[in-house]
């Protein structure tokens, strides 16, 4: 048996905790597996004392983070303190430039940093593992990085926000709105007391950008996400979904198009006979869509203490045998810098949500406008009957451009009959 | 950029040739990603004019397989003829001998050889890659080795063979009966003239063997899966499934208990709101449960020229790029051979189906054998009435040992109103 490899961990939350409970209670299978033990050597968080339900007191305790970086007896420093800049960001830099493995779980610093820090480690011949970052326990980047590695990817898309999932599940399931079923799920601790992050789809473009790299072999492009969340999904929406053999899913979906890289994160309406239709809950799932392979879909916990250390002790595991691989796919010096596709050349079919006043000519009015910008209307459905006052008309278009569908929203915005703003969520041809 | 990696490929049916076609149609691509030329060096088939949709004429030619084990120009032996014995076999055990790394989508002589070509390749220093032996292009020995490496697995479970979900799918969608569903499969090509192999489930138990070995770290014990396949499965059942909330499926199981290693492959009732229920037609699919990790499922084509391909070549980049790990997750010096559970002490529900003559008094008499081998009922369907005819009642019971629910079912087939053997599917608790 070989030297130990030898750790050390920055921010000891639930992931940090998590990770020390994993390598403490499978020490010897990890050392069988990895035909070397994995030690942790020293340790940094905020407060010493906090009770974490793990025995931290025989590692060395650093109270600076930054410390880790530049310890001679430290072949890996794990990052789990998070955000995009900060202690997180300075402590990654300098262990790299001091020659160090990173391990990290923290997306917002791949999603705004990771080519830069891919070219950083691999010039300094280290690993940066981030399996973490994306999906929790869903071993997604080993499986497109190097399981489907042999497939040019085409499109990649998923479930990537847990909270986001699991509100819309009980939505569906119970048939109450958003504010009600956000408000139970921060009670339930699925949701931050601030829920923007994940109901407004950060979380989810942060994940998707990383995803993109990956597939792509591109450099992480957050900047060009598309970016909306959920909180304009109403109960109605979903019922209506479903009964046009629908559901309604947060998706991140990333894809090469003649114009460059889609990458975009909002609701869609998903055909009840795909698989991804079928993620409840708080899980979290992915489809890849490689041209030899297929479709492949890998679901399962995105969250918590459990998944995320079994994600960064993965990572561990690679190192400690030595297997490497470029951070993204290909060499770090070789990612292409693909252009963005807009996302008004987006094409695809759309539902529309409309208020309208219950009176003759109304939807006349509703089909020219689509008329007037090419839009070809699949169906419509108006199921209250309420004259003079207003009911919900909805309807579905065949695939058309995102650009002439936000021209008809207006034109239909426009009109005196319709009392308020259109309600639209993406079609999506899985 | 360092030296080719020189592959020689026995065997140029579907998968050879799909194999030859991803590395000539990816062949920038994949030397971008190993840092390295993939090149094929030598081939062999029985047939060099056989056509097969690709340009052969560039490799060297051998007309005996085995040479290729010998080649001094050759790095790794991808053996691509199959069967459990024979050229196969011989071509690996040599090529290991020879110090050449293999790749194989051998599954029968995994399931029978595996620990034994596993040690001796690692005694060796070479790999043994066989990614493309279970489920096709789903990464699952990856998943299972690396991405999940740092869990204890408790059970693995899935849908292995895709002819059979893809008979019970069509059962089910068209009401139609297993022999004439089967003759369908065998027209269109998802099943074979012989269809043995497939539908009683011999298929699926290789691949289960092997995963087991995968997950649990123990040697592969072929001898002691239990195998049903699903001829005895009926519309009538596929019917009484959906009323009770269940989807029939052919799976594969593999669960470590207090006495032993259980492994089965037969058709189960699984639960409706489960992700396995909804994987349809052709579709493979497994489920691992991780101690840190929970559920994870990945899902995708388990067969075909693209799927398997994929495989194999993601197999051929981890040597390229001189990843290695032990075949079975742990190394095969240390592999346990752990004690097989015997069927008769697995623990679950079940569900009858019986034809019994439609009198008063036929339904206590099934209910007092069950009752004298202690399994409780848990629910009763006698749908038909036809007094003095024979009708069918179905019924599901609490979790039993099997070896009471089999004195049960014995005791009702001596039951003179029971007119033909009972029908038993397990109810799997998912």
């Amino acid at each position: 048996m070989t030297a130990p490899l030898r750790i050390a961990i920055a921010g000891l939350g639930t992931v940090g905790a998590g990770t020390i409970k994993l390598l403490q209670v499978h020490a010897a299978d990890l050392a069988r597996r990895c035909e070397r033990p994995i030690e942790i050597a020293a340790v940094s968080a905020r407060d010493r004392n906090r009770g974490r339900g793990i025995d931290v007191s025989p590692y060395r305790w650093h109270d600076d983070p930054l410390a880790l970086a530049s310890l001679k007896d430290v072949d890996v420093v794990v990052e789990l303190i998070g955000g995009a800049e900060g202690p997180a960001r300075k402590l990654i830099e300098t262990a790299i430039a001091q020659g160090r493995h990173v391990v990290t779980a923290n997306k917002a610093l791949l999603a705004h940093h990771g080519t830069a820090l891919a070219r950083a480690a691999e010039a300094k011949g280290v690993s940066l593992g981030y399996e973490a970052a994306v999906a929790g326990g869903i071993p997604i980047i080993k499986t497109l990085r190097e399981g489907l590695a042999a497939n040019r990817i085409e499109r990649v898309y998923g479930i990537l926000n847990g909270t986001c999932n699991y509100i819309l599940t009980t939505m569906r399931q119970t048939g109450r709105e958003f504010t009600d079923v956000l408000a139970d799920a921060q009670r339930l601790g699925y949701a931050e007391a601030d829920p923007s992050f994940d109901v407004d789809g950060i979380d989810a473009s942060h994940k998707l950008a990383i995803l993109a790299g990956v597939a792509f072999g591109c450099e992480v492009d957050i900047a060009n996400v598309h970016v909306e969340g959920i909180r304009n999904v109403s109960a109605v929406d979903i019922a209506f979904a479903e009964e046009l053999g629908f559901r309604i899913k947060l998706l991140g979906i990333a894809r090469l198009t003649s114009h460059g890289i889609e990458q975009r994160v909002h609701a869609c309406m998903v055909a009840l006979g795909t698989p991804i239709a079928h993620v409840e809950g708080v899980h979290n799932a992915i489809v890849t869509e490689g041209d030899f392979v297929g479709q492949n879909l890998c679901e399962g916990r995105g969250a918590g203490a459990g998944p995320t250390a079994s994600a960064v002790v993965s990572d561990l595991i690679d190192i400690a045998r030595g297997r490497s691989q470029p951070t993204f796919c290909v060499p770090a010096t070789e990612l292409k810098k693909l252009p963005a596709a807009p996302m008004t050349r987006h094409r695809g079919a759309y539902y529309i949500r409309l208020m309208v006043v219950d009176k003759p000519g109304v939807i006349a009015d509703v089909a020219a406008a689509l008329r007037d910008e090419e839009v070809s209307m699949e169906s419509m459905l108006q199921r209250a009957r309420s004259p003079g006052e207003a009911v919900p008309v909805v309807l579905t278009t065949h695939d058309t451009e995102e650009a002439a569908m936000r021209r008809a929203l207006k034109r239909i915005t426009a009109l005196g009959s319709v009392v308020e703003p259109p309600h639209m969520i993406r079609i999506e041809s899985l």
